[in-house]
């Protein structure tokens, strides 16, 4: 074993020197496993240990059903965000001013829309989806004038239910609950588990929304810091964990920072809030759209005791206009349940149907595939425009999935002015001020790159990465 | 003057004499004011006034461009029910369990509904939303997948603040915010203009919803005393002002009650709040199903300092299942806004233009004549129903318009033994207990008549008076 481990070591850093001298380049498949073992003369799991080994460096990346390449970040020629050290005493605020000004030009089409948290429309399926609103119409016959169960339909939750694989069968209709989007799952999961005054602990960068629907609900978010590669940092959650009510973060491709939590440290989470017996609202809307071999799982499938909340939404790969999400909310379903009726009823109709027949007719996981290689080559792309355009001291994430760049710029530069220089070119971001209710992150920025690649994309990226370097 | 006075009294009196003596019985049309001038000699004045008189007694009642007609009201066998005795001081609590058990049976269609509070599909206008629908996919390239933005379009805010007549131009589309229907504006209403722990006035009996939203946002319900003709005790309400922070209201066609509120009570109770800032949420989504000549005035258009919050919505009179809802908010607009952006982003998109394209083009006046004829004529049905088969000492309100009857029974009934028993009948109403967080109304319950009306309803109500004599 010990022999076994020293080899596969060894074989790792054969490639990675391979790499680094150019001889492989990025992009670049590697032999198949089998091919590798002969190359090597070695067994088969000394190969694939090599290349789990490289995978988890991000020297390479496995692709769904084709084999390994050598991976972007292989090559990378910028560092990484910092972690952030967070005062907790400093003043809690978060800037809605600024949040208003960002998410004020959502509906102007002359803008470049690089803040927006939802995907260009050439990424959608839209003739499937219009084709799909025809068939509801015809079906049904009252033009979804008739209320749906407060509940979500079943056919809906039962569609949802099937096409979380990832859960392996852990999830049945009976254990959702359709939203008005995650954003709704979010507001209402705080709301089922929480009491005004409580504190509920998230990840820093934290997304806003988050942020705003614990002010708005009377509650005090606790800033917990999280590596741009790996999340959360455990220690420092257990820390706070006897002072806080609820958690609430993204595991999968974290908003703002791409991350993907081990399975490891997600098994460690559930075992921490099992313990304390705190819930934890688990944000999972981007888990689908993964670079790398598979889905990754959330932290519910790893909860036995229904104290985990998971959401999820068509918003970020389907149709975010349809306001349909869902939550698994474990032992709060009733409650849950009981404050979406007083809140708004029902969900609006019809749209359940469009996403059933989706879900059932229209080939989602060919349309995930697809969705899934835009956004990687998109996200090459974004990647060598800020290395080209950028100030070298930029300090670039490297997400894991989804379709969002965190980028860290020299402590000189204010995120917030070059937003207000950058929309009067019509260029939106968003400024890291928004994604912590402390005063940081005030170099930081977000970037969202699933919008159609085009010369003018390509064009104000590079004015951007001016308008930075002008700014030191 | 003092003559006229008189006069019109005196001619008043001779019309009450033939109605009472069965000369003139219900449905009877009276001569138009012009006829009558001539048939008692005297001026077009006093002939008004004489009409006037006879329909603020609810004798008679004007028709829409037909002219007056003996009202069904005139020929009452049952008596108005009695104005609560509100007892603030016992246990509040509002019944969640027999709410479930009252709604859980929405999407049942072998149940016959008294209890649902929305229109049944045969009011709808149905070929017309779908093909709305159909138009608004081929118009749209995005197949509704686009976010809206977060007020709603401003094509749907422009074709409400068209329709609010009623407001004589004082709202624009600029006031409006777009909501998830009504309820989810009740639920913002109370979140932009209290804080937990405050104090809101209720009319008693409470739409139960308004009292759920109360409860979940950590509020204390205080319920105000109401006319069954009249609404709102405005010397009850006068006593709290100075501990309550927001009133919520259903001042139009109220739910349960079926009152209209004098406009003289309307334009003292703005007189109130304003000279208490204390803000008015007007809950007035049955405005425009009157009984009588012409669509009531809202609190709304007595307001000058943005204090009201006015609410409409279509579920009562177009699609139910649309979710669209409206807020004209006065000074809380921005407040309401940010508010619905955490909550949930925007509203479903699509339905937004269909509903736009149905009051640009649907005919929209035509739509509500009709509705109001059939419901008027549904009213008259049930009424006479309940007067046929259920006991002689129930008592029964009175609806200007809406489609809600309230009924009181002998005090040894208990309309929630009563609902146990008609639902394993599958008939499903809204017991009295549900309309208070007091323990009272054990003994009313809520009817809704905006169904068809066939020869199974009419069984139906036969069984539940049935029910009711035997338990006495």
């Amino acid at each position: 074993m010990k022999n076994n481990e020293t080899l596969y070591l060894k074989i790792a850093k054969i490639i990675e020197d391979q790499i680094h001298h150019e001889t492989l380049v990025m992009g670049d498949k590697l032999p198949s496993v089998r091919s590798a073992q002969k190359l090597y003369n070695v067994s088969l799991n000394t190969i694939k240990q090599a290349y789990l080994e490289l995978e988890s460096r991000s020297l390479i990346e496995s692709r769904p059903k084709t084999g390994y390449y050598v991976s972007k970040s292989a090559l990378r020629s910028m560092a990484l965000p910092t972690i952030a050290n967070i005062n907790h005493f400093e003043s809690k605020n978060t800037p809605e001013d600024l949040i208003d000004k960002v998410f004020g030009t959502i509906s102007k089409s002359d803008v470049t829309q690089f803040a927006l948290g939802i995907p260009g429309s050439n990424f959608l399926p839209i003739a499937k989806l219009n084709k799909g609103i025809m068939n509801a119409v015809r079906i049904r016959s009252d033009a979804g004038t008739a209320y749906e169960p407060v509940q979500g339909t079943e056919e809906l939750r039962r569609a949802i239910a099937k096409w979380a694989l990832v859960m392996e069968r852990k999830i049945t209709e009976d254990d959702l609950v359709i939203t008005s989007g995650a954003m709704s799952a979010i507001y209402n999961a705080l709301m089922a588990t929480t009491s005004p005054g409580d504190s509920v602990a998230v990840e820093s960068p934290a997304y806003f929304g988050i942020l705003q629907a614990i002010k708005m609900l009377g509650l005090k978010a606790v800033e917990i810091p999280t590596h741009p590669l790996y999340g959360l940092d455990l220690d420092a959650l257990k820390k706070v964990m006897p002072e806080i009510a609820a958690c609430c973060f993204v595991s999968n491709f974290n908003n703002p920072m791409g991350f993907q939590m081990p399975d490891e440290n997600k098994r460690e989470l559930v075992r921490m809030i099992t313990a304390y017996n705190i819930p934890l609202i688990e944000d999972d809307i981007y888990g689908n759209l993964y670079f790398g071999a598979e889905r990754p799982k959330p932290c519910k499938f790893y909860d036995e005791a229904g104290l985990v909340l998971w959401i999820g939404s068509v918003s970020k790969t389907l149709a975010p206009g349809y306001r349909v999400g869902w939550i698994a909310p474990g032992k709060f379903k009733d409650k849950i349940i009981r404050q979406k009726l007083v809140q708004t009823v029902c969900n609006s109709s019809l749209y359940s149907d469009v996403i059933t027949d989706f879900l059932e007719h229209g080939r989602y996981d060919h349309h995930l595939r697809t969705f899934r290689n835009k956004l990687y080559s998109n996200y090459l792309q974004i990647n060598r425009a800020v290395e080209s355009y950028f100030p070298d001291s930029t300090k670039i994430s490297q997400p894991k999935g989804g379709f969002m760049l965190w980028l860290e710029l020299d402590e000189r530069i204010s995120t917030t002015d070059l937003h207000h220089t950058a929309l009067a070119q019509k260029i939106n971001f968003a400024p890291g001020r928004i994604f912590s209710q402390h005063n940081q992150y005030n170099n930081c920025m977000r970037l969202t790159y699933a919008l159609e690649w085009n010369e003018r994309v390509e064009n104000d990226l590079k004015k951007l990465g001016r308008l930075a370097k002008n700014s030191i």
